[in-house]
C-alpha cells in the first residue's frame, strides 16, 4: 500500500502527494499527530509482513488515481468526489472552438472506458475504493479564457488550473478547469482524467477533492520517430500521438525520411517516393495522409516538425535526382548532397517550398548530421569548385556554403530552422535563429550554443533504440545540469526522445516507446529531481496500465505486475 | 540479388541452395562453366554498384522461397511450377486422421494467404517472378506411412522427405511429402508452404522443382514462456505456439508458476490460484484452458511440459498453503517449501497426481533452481528435524532428502523428471532417469552430467531476456561444443530458448521471441556450422516477414527493411 508521502520541492516549496487509498490528510495537522499516524503505519506495514503475505504479487504497486507527469502544484483534499461517467458531462463556460469540443468528446469517452476496470481492479487491488460516502460530481466547469488558436506553436500556453472542491459551500463555482488558452485545456482533461478511480462496483469513478496548479517546465517536448528504416502508416503514428498526448509532449518531431526510403510523396517531386521509397504505393504518406496525422496532432496540442536531414543521409533522394549526390571518383560510391551543383538548390528550394506549405509548423528540422566528406574530398568538379572560391580543404566553409544556401531558403519561407550539433560543432557559420540540437554529447556541450545566444535542444540522454536503458536511467538526465546563467539556460528550449527506426517496426515501436518516453516526458514537464522519488515507480506502474487501457501497447515498467484488461 | 550459393556441408556432402530468383542450375554443369557464369556475376554487380542506385533499401534483401530451419538435404532443380491456391489439393494417400485433417486445412489456408502477397511483392522486390513458363501443379500427394500417435511424444519420428519433380514423366507419382509418422508430415507441409512464392499477378503461387530429405539435429527443441511474472491468454500462448510450429520447435515449456503469481487453477486446491494469482478469475488458467493450449500444440506437433518449480520460487503458493514454506525465524520472510513437514508431501503428491493427469506429457519440470537455503538455516523445526536425521548443516542432504521424496512420487506417476542444474550442481543424489537442464553455465557444464549417465538440455545461450542478444549471438552457440564421446553426446537431448516474463507482457512478448528464437529453433533442427552463412540473414529476413503475414507480431531482423502487409 502507498500511504501518504511528504516531500520537499525546490522549486514551489512543500506539496503533498497522496494516493486515493490513503484517508487521512497530513496537511493542516500538528507534527505531533502525523508522527503518531506514521509509527501506526509502520506497525500497521509490520503486521501485514508477519500474517499476511509479502514477496508475492507485482514488483510494484500501482497507485490509484496519481498524475504522470506530476504537475507543479497539487493538493488533495480528505473528502471524495463521484462521477457516474452515464450523466457526466463537461460544461463549457468559457470561449469554445472544434478542438475543444473534440477533446471534451475524447475524454468522455476514456472516463466512461476507465468506470468499467472497477470490478477487476477490485479483485487484483484489495485496496479499491468502495461506494465511498462521497459527493457526486455531475458535471466539471471548462473555462477557457482566450478564443482558441488554430495551431500549436512555439509559445503556445499550457498553463492550466484545476479545482475540484466543496460541492455544498459557496465554493461549487470553482470547481472547473480553466486555462488562458486551448493547449491549456488540453493538459487540463488529461490530468482531469487521471486523477479517477474506478470503484468496485464498476458504475461511479471516485476522485480525491483536488486542486491542481500546472504548467511545463519547457515548452518543447518532444518525440523523434523516424520512418525510413522502416515505414509507419498513418493509424500506427496516430497511436503514437494519443500516448504522447497522454503524456503531455508537445512536439512530434517526424525524421520522415533518410538514407533507406523516402516514403514522403511529393507533388513537385513525385518521382522521389516513386523510387525511393521502399513501396511507391503502400510505404508512403500522401498529402492527405499528411494533412491528418498534423489534424489528429494539433487537436491534441503536438505540432509537427518534419525534418528533411541534408546534406548527409540522403541515399533515398539520389535513387531519382540526378546530380543530387557527390559521387566518390574512385569507388562510385554516393555520398551527400553535391554542394557545388547550382541545380541541387534550385531542386532544394522547390521541395522546401512545398514542404513548408504541407507542414504548418514555423520550425523546420534541417537534419546535418553525420555528413562523411569522403565523396566531397573524392571528386575533381567540387575540387575546382573550392579552389575556385578559395575554399580550404577541411570542408567547413563548403560545408557553411551549403547550409548558408539553404537557410536562405528556409529564411525566405519565414521557417525557423532546427539543426543537429554537427553541424555547429563543425564550425558552419549559421543564422542566429537556427536551434541547434545536441544529441551525442552530456549537456555541457549546449555550453558554448546557448553562450553564442543559439538556441538548444536535448536528447543525446534520450535514444530509445538503446536497449539497456530504462525508465530510470532516462529519469536521472537533466537536460540543464551544466554551468550556465539563467540566460543562457533560458536558452534551452527543451528536448526530445528518439525512436530512430532501425530494429523497430509497427510490431515494436509502441512498447519500446512506452513506459520509457514517460520519463523524458516527466522531466520536461516537471520541475523536481532527477531521482525519482519512491513513488515514482508506483505512479508509473498505474499509468503504464492507463496506457493500456487506452490501447497504447506499453511494456512493463517495473518488472513482474499485472494489469487486468477487458 | 541473392545469387546462387555452393558451399560445403560437413555432414551431408555437398548440397545446394539457389533462391528462386536464380535461374540457372550449378550442380551437373563443369568447373569451368561454373567458374565463367561466376566471372559474369560478378562483372554485372560491378555494373549495377555505378549505374544502378545501392546503399537505400533494406539492409539485407530477403531470399525468396527460403527455408528456416534449413533442412538435411536439399536440392533445387532449374524448372518451376505453379500453384493456383484456388483448386490446388492436397491428396491424402497413406494413412489419415484428424491432425492430418486439420494440418491440411491450415496449410491451405496459408497457401491461400500468401498468394495475396504476389501484387505487393512485385512493387518492392523487382525480381519477382513473373508468370513463368511453370508447369501447374494442381495437387501434392501427402503419404503417411504409419497411423497417426495421439500425442507427441520424446521418441517421435519427425524426419519427412519431399518431392516435387518432372510432372510430365513417370516421375509424377514421386511428387509428394512423406513421411513414418504424423509428425514428420506436420514438418514437411511447413516446408513445402515456405518454399512457394507469389507470383507478379498475385493469383499463381511458384516454386523450384525440389527434392527434400530432411530431419532434426536434436529431438528436444523447446520453447520456454513464463507465465507468473506476467499473465498471458491462451490465444496469446497460441500464437507462441504457433510461431513455434513455423520455426519446427517441438516442445512448449510451460513455466506456469513463480513466487509473484500462481494462475494454474487447481482443483483440488483451488485456494492455490484463489489467493496465489494476480487475478483469480482473469488471470488463471482452468483446466480447459490448459486443455486447449495441449490440444492446440498437439495438432502441431508440439508438445507441452509443465514446470512447477519448487522448493524455491513458491512464494505465490505460500499465500494459501500453511506451513508449505520454510519461515525464516528472525525476520518472519518467507523461503523455500519447509523439506521437514510431513504435510507438504501429501499436498505435492495430490497435486502431482492431479497436474499429470491435466498434462498429458510423460515430462515434468520440477525446477529446483535458485533455492535459497537462508530461511532453511534460520529455522528451529529444521534444524532439529536436520538433527534427527544426522544430516549435515550445508543441506545438500536436506535438499536430496527432499528432491528424493518429490521424485518418489513422479516415480510413483510414472513421470519422467527435469529439474535445473543447480539440483545436480548441488549435489542431490538423482533418480538416473532424470534430464538436467543446464541454464547458467558454458556447455561443459554438461560434461560431469552426461558423463554420469543423465540426459542434459541445454539453455544457457539462449534466454530471450538478455536485451543485448541478437539471433546472430544466439546463432553461435552450439550446444555440443564440448569435449564428449559419442555416446555422451548422445545423451544432449537438445535445447530450450527461454522466454522469462519480469519484462514482457502481452505487448511486446512476441517480437521479444521472434525472429530471435528463430535462430535456436535452426541451430536445434539442423545440422551445420554455428557461423551463419551470409545468406543466413537473408532467409531470415524473409522468414521474419512470413510469420508477420502469418499474424506472428516479429521484429526486424537485420535493421532497416520492409515486409508489405496487408
Amino acid at each position: 500500500m502507498i500511504g501518504p508521502k511528504l516531500w520537499k520541492e525546490t522549486w514551489k516549496g512543500l506539496r503533498m502527494e497522496s494516493t486515493y487509498s490513503s484517508c487521512t490528510i497530513l496537511v493542516g495537522i500538528s507534527h505531533q499527530a502525523a508522527k503518531f499516524l506514521l509509527i501506526l503505519l509502520v506497525f500497521f506495514t509490520f503486521l501485514q509482513g508477519r500474517s499476511g503475505f509479502s514477496g508475492f504479487g507485482p514488483e510494484v504497486k500501482p497507485t490509484k488515481g496519481a498524475l504522470w507527469p506530476r504537475p507543479s502544484y497539487e493538493r488533495r483534499f480528505n473528502f471524495s468526489f463521484a462521477i457516474d461517467p452515464k450523466d457526466f458531462e463537461f460544461q463549457s463556460v468559457g470561449q469554445t472552438c472544434p478542438i475543444l469540443e473534440k477533446a471534451l468528446n475524447r475524454y468522455k469517452l476514456l472516463i466512461k472506458n476507465a468506470v468499467r476496470y472497477g470490478k477487476v481492479d477490485a479483485a487484483y487491488n484489495k485496496d479499491s475504493p468502495a461506494e465511498v460516502d462521497a459527493t457526486k460530481l455531475p458535471a466539471l466547469r471548462v473555462d477557457l479564457r482566450s478564443p482558441c488558436e488554430e495551431i500549436p506553436s512555439d509559445n503556445m500556453d499550457e498553463s492550466y488550473n484545476l479545482t475540484v472542491s466543496h460541492f455544498s459551500s459557496a465554493l461549487i463555482f470553482m470547481n472547473r478547469i480553466s486555462a488562458n488558452s486551448i493547449w491549456g485545456i488540453l493538459r487540463g482533461l488529461e490530468s482531469f482524467s487521471q486523477i479517477l478511480v474506478p470503484d468496485k462496483t464498476g458504475r461511479m469513478l471516485i476522485m480525491d477533492g483536488i486542486f491542481i496548479e500546472d504548467e511545463p517546465r519547457f515548452k518543447h517536448r518532444g518525440l523523434l520517430l523516424d520512418t525510413s528504416r522502416h515505414f509507419f502508416s498513418v493509424p500506427e503514428i496516430q497511436q503514437v500521438l494519443d500516448g504522447m498526448a497522454y503524456n503531455k509532449y508537445n512536439v512530434f518531431h517526424w525524421h520522415i525520411v533518410d538514407d533507406q526510403s523516402f516514403p514522403y510523396q511529393s507533388v513537385v517531386y513525385p518521382q522521389l517516393s516513386l523510387k525511393g521509397a521502399y513501396h511507391p504505393e503502400l510505404a508512403v504518406y500522401s498529402l492527405s495522409d499528411i494533412e491528418n496525422v498534423i489534424d489528429f496532432a494539433k487537436d491534441r496540442g503536438i505540432r509537427v516538425i518534419p525534418e528533411f536531414d541534408t546534406p548527409g543521409h540522403t541515399l533515398s533522394w539520389g535513387a531519382s535526382v540526378k546530380g543530387l549526390l557527390a559521387q566518390c571518383n574512385t569507388t562510385g560510391e554516393y555520398g551527400p548532397v553535391d554542394p557545388s551543383e547550382p541545380n541541387n538548390y534550385v531542386f532544394l528550394q522547390r521541395l522546401l517550398i512545398e514542404i513548408a506549405s504541407v507542414f504548418k509548423d514555423k520550425y523546420i528540422h534541417l537534419g546535418g548530421d553525420e555528413v562523411e566528406i569522403k565523396c566531397w574530398e573524392d571528386n575533381p568538379k567540387i575540387a575546382s569548385f573550392m579552389n575556385k572560391y578559395n575554399m580550404s580543404r577541411n570542408f567547413t566553409e563548403l560545408e557553411t556554403y551549403y547550409f548558408t544556401r539553404l537557410l536562405n531558403i528556409t529564411n525566405l519561407l519565414n521557417l525557423k530552422p532546427v539543426v543537429w550539433q554537427e553541424v555547429f560543432d563543425f564550425g558552419v557559420e549559421l543564422d542566429p535563429k537556427t536551434i541547434i540540437h545536441v544529441w551525442k554529447s552530456e549537456p555541457e556541450a549546449m555550453k558554448p550554443i546557448v553562450s553564442r545566444g543559439y538556441e538548444a535542444l536535448f536528447s543525446s540522454c534520450w535514444y530509445l533504440d538503446h536497449l539497456s536503458e530504462t525508465w530510470r536511467s532516462y529519469y536521472h538526465c537533466d537536460i540543464l545540469d551544466f554551468d550556465a546563467t539563467p540566460e543562457e539556460r533560458a536558452l534551452v528550449i527543451g528536448g526530445e526522445a528518439c525512436m530512430w527506426g532501425e530494429w523497430v517496426d509497427e510490431t515494436n515501436v509502441s512498447p519500446r516507446i512506452w513506459p520509457r518516453a514517460c520519463a523524458p516526458a516527466e522531466r520536461l514537464w516537471s520541475y523536481g529531481s532527477r531521482f525519482p522519488h519512491p513513488d515514482t515507480a508506483a505512479r508509473l506502474e498505474e499509468h503504464a496500465c492507463r496506457l493500456k487501457r487506452r490501447g497504447i501497447p506499453t511494456a512493463p515498467p517495473n518488472g513482474p505486475g499485472y494489469c487486468p484488461l477487458l
